[in-house]
């Protein structure tokens, strides 16, 4: 790819942020009418789109990626029309900026109150499908903000022609066109220099790989909403509906295994081991799944189920795959206790009929979603009826679990007065 | 001061984390028990207080400070009260833990809602008076935190006596020691130390002075919710009352100068420049404030007033002192121009008879407060009736404006199922 023409970030940046301050209240209607001509463009432009696209897939096949990857570059007419559904349905959520919460009444006749604005300008590096281009894109319009996109060099060509579709839905709803930028480059250097605006972007939301992620939050000098691990626990107490629980583990781990709300450890209470473990495992193992168990799991697991030996680092390792670890434990607090230590803090499941365990459990442990009696693999802003998502936060500022529309925003006070002095 | 020996503050750190995890939920009787036997420890142990807050005293005579800077220092009988009624008041206001906001039923029969929980370990370094030693621990506390104090060498001794007042709180109340540790050096590289600490501490809240902040920003790895500048902004619009225009600036500039939420600029409109500039500059500078005046304001006001000529950098300066920079403006639209390029994003207000006026300055000023028609001093968490404060955050991420009990929290997802299965 000959595309490493270097691209002025911080004017991007300065652009950005003055985009984002007059058009702070365009009003919903023509925020709306931005989101749904730049899904009418999407679709209008579909050729457009595939002959970019191809450019792609031609340069992935010549960099020899795997078929799997290249897979999921590709823009297929249903995935170019998904996309814009996507959009459209980002312009039907209620619009989250303007709102006025706990307005309350002081003594003195003040009335204090807090409401709902962008948080400014936001950065969004990926390296992930083309779609999330226009997803990001229409979350940022949507709450009010002006962004700033970094797609993977491996979708450039899609990436950009993506973002000349958006940028007609600003022009024709009159918004300013810098309201979203997609930084024009492969160049490298470009995302070390987006991380340094940090008198003009006010937060960075990475979607990518452990490794992009890692880099973002070592090099920024911009606060970053981020999503690190998955590793995610399911816990049969010992008071537990085993068929239930039999349902949860395989809906968990084996619904979809390549993604961060898999289950990736099950933890089984002692009480119930001796019973539920030989028909999980049984019914895991016909799925398909490797088992990675505790030596007391190894003794109550029939022979004829091909088990490892789990070692400690199975404890800290986000699978992404088939293999489940399994533990056998001797209570709710040793349960808790493994998930301290373990959790990425995601999102951990308790199965239990007990009200006193479930209650315990959803309190003590510290998690950005925590599940009595319900499959880890709903920990999705669409589940949650965030209506769309920007990521998953695994931190504990500002926002943690699914990122919506909320997530980018931020309230601020507001004080009507009639002339109060303050004594 | 000898007290440089070193001290392990990672030790301290990790020993925080430990202490959070436990105790999360002692319920909110614990807490306030532990809050209650603080404010008792802090009366009883006066003299104890007083002499080692002598200490300080001493050397600041010493070290040559200022008479303003050692009367800060010194803990008197009041202050001694005042800072024990400080922690009971704490203990009086609403647990913020385990509240449960938003329970929606979703269309699968999941109940998915947030839980506000504890950060976990909260860093604070401050460089103020001793009594943000107690009133910071007794925030933390009853938000479920755990704390690491640092206060500045000048109050050592007198913050070290508070810390062990506090002490004995924890322990009679049956909390662990460590949910509260003061860093007990002056050495400096302890700070860093703590700045470093990103396995174990949640956030930094510095109090202090810019270059603390500054210094804290540029090194710590851990996110800091912090506090800038405080340049704010009283604009007295076209159709203002001018009788509560005279009286919101005097109080804004007048009634405390050194404070962040004192009124740095104030803004006229055209129209009532020539009757407002007058009168206000005549009160102005009989109360002793120093005017810096546009040209235009200069042409306006009379020439037995004394003005200075406004420079450049008056629109830019928090004065901290009886100094008031005033500018015509033409419009509401360059009034909010002027506030968007120079205000601080602490406290703006407008002073108005007109809704609309009103309604847009709330929207589009991107301050942590915006007001209409009350003064910018009440910017404040007590007067914004949060019951107590931590700081006011000039930031955008997580919490704007005053710091209170909710600002030390944050919202997991919690989610009640029935087996549920994502298909």
């Amino acid at each position: 790819m000959e595309t490493t023409h270097s691209v002025d970030v911080h004017a991007m940046a300065t652009a950005a942020r003055q985009a984002a301050a007059p058009w702070r209240w365009p009003g919903g209607a023509v925020k709306n009418k931005a989101l749904l001509i730049m899904a009418e463009q999407l679709l209008a432009q579909k050729e457009y789109l595939q002959t970019e696209n191809s450019r792609d897939l031609q340069a992935a096949e010549t960099a020899g990626l795997s078929n799997a990857m290249i897979d999921r570059l590709r823009l297929t007419d249903s995935r170019i029309a998904a996309m814009a559904e996507g959009v459209r349905q980002v312009a039907a959520l209620d619009d989250p900026v303007g709102e006025i919460t706990t307005m309350k009444l002081r003594p003195n006749g003040l009335h204090i109150g807090r409401m709902r604005v962008p948080l400014g300008v936001i950065g969004v590096i990926y390296e992930s499908r083309p779609n999330v281009t226009a997803d990001a894109a229409a979350l940022c319009v949507k709450s009010g903000n002006a962004v700033i996109l970094r797609g993977g060099s491996e979708a450039y060509y899609s990436n950009r022609a993506i973002a000349a579709c958006l940028l007609q839905g600003l022009q024709e709803a009159g918004l300013p066109q810098t309201a979203v930028q997609y930084i024009d480059t492969t160049d490298r250097a470009a995302v070390g220099e987006l991380l340094r605006c940090d008198a003009d972007v006010d937060v960075i939301i990475p979607r990518g790989g452990k490794d992009l992620i890692a880099r973002i939050v070592a090099e920024s000098h911009i606060p970053v909403i981020k999503h690190l691990d998955g590793i995610c626990h399911t816990y049969v107490d010992a008071e537990a509906d085993l068929a239930m629980a039999l349902a949860l583990t395989m809906n968990g781990k084996m619904q979809r295994t390549g993604v961060c709300n898999a289950t990736e450890t099950l933890l089984v209470h002692r009480a119930v081991a001796a019973t539920f473990l030989p028909e999980v495992c049984q019914e895991l193992s016909e799925a398909g799944c490797e088992l990675r168990v505790c030596p007391e799991s190894r003794s109550l697991i029939p022979e004829r189920i091909p088990v490892h030996d789990a070692v400690a680092a199975d404890w800290d390792t986000e699978y992404l795959e088939a293999i489940l670890s399994i533990r056998v434990v001797d209570s709710l607090e040793e349960a808790m206790d493994h998930i301290e230590r373990h959790s990425s803090r995601h999102t951990d499941v308790i199965v239990t009929r007990n009200h006193h365990h479930a209650m315990r459990f959803l309190r003590e442990v510290d998690s950005a979603s925590v599940m009595v009696n319900a499959s880890s693999r709903f920990s999705d802003g669409f589940e949650f009826g965030l209506g769309a998502e920007m990521g998953i936060s695994t931190d504990k500022l500002h926002v943690r679990g699914p990122v919506g529309l909320e997530g980018l925003t931020t309230q601020k006070y507001v004080v009507l007065g009639e002339g109060q002095l303050r004594q």
